[in-house]
């Protein structure tokens, strides 16, 4: 018999709200008891009410505390990730927590430490690749069907550009959103990055650059097994959110296109016409968010290590400090210079 | 302000069951009380406790009586619809229910004078208008881009034959799968059919042939505005649930395309390969029962007249009697020859 | 060893042209000796000159008792095919003819009797058997890859109007038109039909009914082997010329889209952008132009008998007279009640 | 009037050939007067006279000293080219020549002193412009239609191993293969590249390193004008040549995808099929060779400077040895570090 498993979720925000809803309405094993925030407004509690979210608490301790709840899913802001990470570890508590688990490498290592010694689970949520498209890739590469990899590439463009305050905050570009990628073609390809070289530019917007950070970067990476790897990224790409996944191998190549809005072509005098790709990751990857957070609960039921777990964080935060370098210095920058 | 509708569903069978999600996680402004099964085991206890219905009975006069309730879902066995339409109706309750209102079109006369009378709105779950190529290929028209309609045409193939039984007691083809299609035909044209030619065959499966129906078939129409339409059916299309939609025009043509399992593309040395189109109806169409619904509460919401209605109901039976006629006697069947 | 055949072309209008040029350039086996025309200008005498013809004569005559060659090519008008071909079997020459033979089924059928007689061989004109897309479709049909034909469809649309004029002298759309379509239908059934079903309108323009013809028209086909055809057609799709085929079966479905311009997408902020397909038949099947004669020459280097033949020809005016009186009387007409 | 331009053809080997073919079969108004080649055989002139080359000869002189010649198209081993080039700047005929002028950058820069200073035109073969396809993205760009660019990419994938003998004389993938690949890069942003960074190893074959070259190469482009380019080539991609071009910018992004070898979708039990993409370069790009060759007939006509040119030459080969170098040091390099 499957294990039902208790939940509480800290944080009702954006992607708080998300994994709620994935949880009363999509995933019946994965039972919702309580939710926290530190901001309960009537707003909130009238979504609450109305979705069914049982009990609402100012007090993440509640949840913590909780001695009915076995897992803990944390979607509050950055900067609580490790404390709150570090409490339900102690707290015997396995744990879904959005990412990134910390900005601070020794930060991010301590934590870990704490998860590991308490011997709790740890999924972040690197939601991408549980998209049924790049999902299909990586069976592709894991079957066989494409051979021993030679080269994977991940396209990722967003569609407008963040609040200047946000970039600011949130590290530039290679923290907050070329990170999604290298976890991607780390995904892919099944092997750690040895190398990366950044190659970026401020052509979208000058504030972007007075700010400190980049608009547009293309990355090489070298696997140590040998694959060489492709990101290109940009801060605005206006026909949307541009999201492909290619890995050629010695068998074949596998190409995941964007999805489209719909499937319909409308044949003009002048010219043949298709409705525009997902305007951004809610579109895009809604269904991935339950399907990260099904597998998570899998993984409780069947004691099995998460993936992407705490390890990936951290690796995917240290590959952004390695790109960064890169950039700045202008030069290929192995990974094992990044020291912890 | 938004109006909150509170619904009762009676019948809890598989389409009961979607529609009871749907309106528990998908449409948060319906509210569900009550739902009727004249079949109550454990295992649907189970199921509603789960999913949160907030209470079963097995008596569907307490939901038509109850006078908390604005309006009834009704996806009872097919030989209940009209009963439960009427005695809906005369509660003064708003209805939603599924195809068909009834095999006997006097019968299905009678029920929407019923409708008539008392006032009440009727929507019939033609759920592919609300699909969502269907619904932008509809739009492509009403905004004149296509110009003027000259040909519609509708392919509609199921993955697998169903059992004889259900050959048996359904009508036969033409009432149970091309029904979708000539609703999608008038839907898309926005106009009667006034002519129909069927050329049926059975070429799937000889025991079709001996059960009195065809496996094969395709239908000419003709519309009251000049438009020609043509249907193509088949009760096995190994390669999955082929369901497209065209429609040309004097400016252009639109074409809705099948959808597919994911966007994945795998080049080999002997081919270009893609995951096939969705499996059945419940892969394809899951979310256009969701919006189905929404749109029958915005009906109730806004006072709208639903579409399609209980008038589109009868029309899509005295299309399939025409057709069945036209295909026993080989010849073009004017829609007026069937007399109600 | 390869043998070489000698040619000579009667007629050197627009189709005449095209064959005279792949002659020389893409056919190297067969050998242009002469080309006859009976309106021999300035213009198509630099013509002639700069592409190498080695002889332009005004006397049809001179061709067809020249010894030395083994074929000839008419593409001449359509009034004087029948006339050609039979002096050109009298004088032992094989024949590759411009379709129709004739539009008077009497005199066709006479002519083919004198082909059979001289014991020459005759090739007819349907172009579209040659195009790379038809023909592989064709390939899996033969093969078993889609199993057991059920259905076939083809669809045809022309970009423009003709001349009223045209219209006038083809005898109908039926005639110049769905002509290929019921070619290119038995060519992947490989069966014939036995009846026809023609639903024909004006829609397009009032002055082609004015002149007595239609300019949109859907076909049902009726096969001996049991499947199942539909044709449609319009004279005016905008939005090029629209050709398109499928043959739906037991094992699968193989679908021959359209062919485009080039393979590029355009994404704006707007929509996904294509350019067209191509405009008209010497765009889409200049190539089938030169495979249907490299496909004569190997029917003569080879005696196999050429597909489509004389008896392909005839079947096609055939139908086009069974789907014409269809039309007229709004019935379904057997093949066989048309006697020639 | 469009002036006539007669021209010889030095070197008649596998290019040679198709130049020879598309001087006479598609460009009227370039007539061939002679054809040089070195090593004249039966099979050689069996071929010549059935094609209709009118002079064979095997002293190359005859061809640079007709004075009645007003263009030479050299197709001759690589090592000939600078020579051949040089001697027909001084007889004063306009050039066509297949890529590269030479390998030694000392020596193109030299002839090309010699073609400036004679003031004759130099057209060198970087068919890949006049591929309808990447054509269509240029236009794109030109027109204002994608908008500033940011990102350029080329995929460039062979489609086999050529011989182990053939790398060791080309220079390696850098020049013989990716050489095409900053051409076409350079013809989409129009402007020149001045830093690259090559990432390449050894995946496919270890007979390719042991032959001192690699296989597999990814290259980092910066341009003057700010845009990013991305470039990733194999030796072999076993499902053909893959050749696809991407130029991303402010308003929109065009991407040209493979050409296929036909337009036919296989819809099985099992997967979606499609056949491959062309194997090789003489499949894809055989309509861009006749399309080079009708613009270098055009250039000489209206004076008009070729594009690609003999400064496009030099430059291309410029960057193979930049791209060389750094893959060898494994840093971006400068192309002003490069000093001929």
């Amino acid at each position: 018999m499957r294990k039902t498993i208790t939940a509480g979720v800290i944080g009702a925000g954006r992607m708080g709200k998300i994994h709620i809803e994935n949880v009363l309405c999509r995933i019946p094993d994965l039972k919702l008891k309580m939710v926290a925030d530190i901001n309960i407004d009537e707003k909130l509690k009238k979504w609450a009410y109305e979705i069914g979210v049982p009990k609402l608490t100012v007090d993440a301790n509640e949840i913590i505390n909780d001695s009915e709840l076995n897992a803990i899913i944390i979607a509050s802001s950055t900067n609580t990730h490790a404390k709150f990470i570090q409490e339900a570890a102690r707290a015997k508590k396995d744990i879904f927590c959005e990412k990134p688990i910390d900005t601070d490498l020794k930060r991010i290592k301590e934590t870990l430490e704490i998860v590991k010694r308490e011997g709790v689970k740890l999924m972040i949520g690197f939601n991408r690749r549980f998209d049924r498209n790049f999902q299909r890739v990586r069976e592709m590469v894991t079957s066989g069907q494409i051979g021993t990899p030679y080269i994977v590439k991940v396209t990722a463009r967003d569609p407008a550009l963040p609040p200047i305050e946000y970039i600011k905050t949130s590290g530039g570009m290679l923290f907050d959103m070329t990170i999604h990628d290298w976890d991607m073609a780390r995904f892919q390809v099944g092997s750690e990055i040895e190398e990366v070289y950044t190659k970026g530019a401020v052509l979208v917007d000058p504030k972007i650059g007075k700010a400190g950070d980049i608009d547009t970067a293309v990355v090489i990476l070298k696997f140590e097994n040998g694959v060489i790897g492709m990101i290109d990224n940009s801060r605005q790409a206006v026909y949307g959110y541009d999201q492909r996944v290619e890995v050629f191998g010695s068998k074949g190549c596998a190409i995941a296109e964007n999805e489209q809005l719909n499937t319909v072509r409308l044949y003009t005098a002048e010219k043949i016409k298709e409705d525009n790709i997902p305007y951004f990751f809610l579109q895009r990857y809604m269904d991935s968010y339950a399907a990260e957070l099904q597998d998570f609960l899998e993984c409780l039921q069947n004691n099995r290590e998460p993936s992407p777990n705490g390890e990936d964080g951290l690796r995917n935060v240290v590959l952004a400090v390695a790109a960064q370098k890169s950039y700045e210095e202008n030069r290929p920058v192995k990974i094992s210079e990044i020291v912890i």
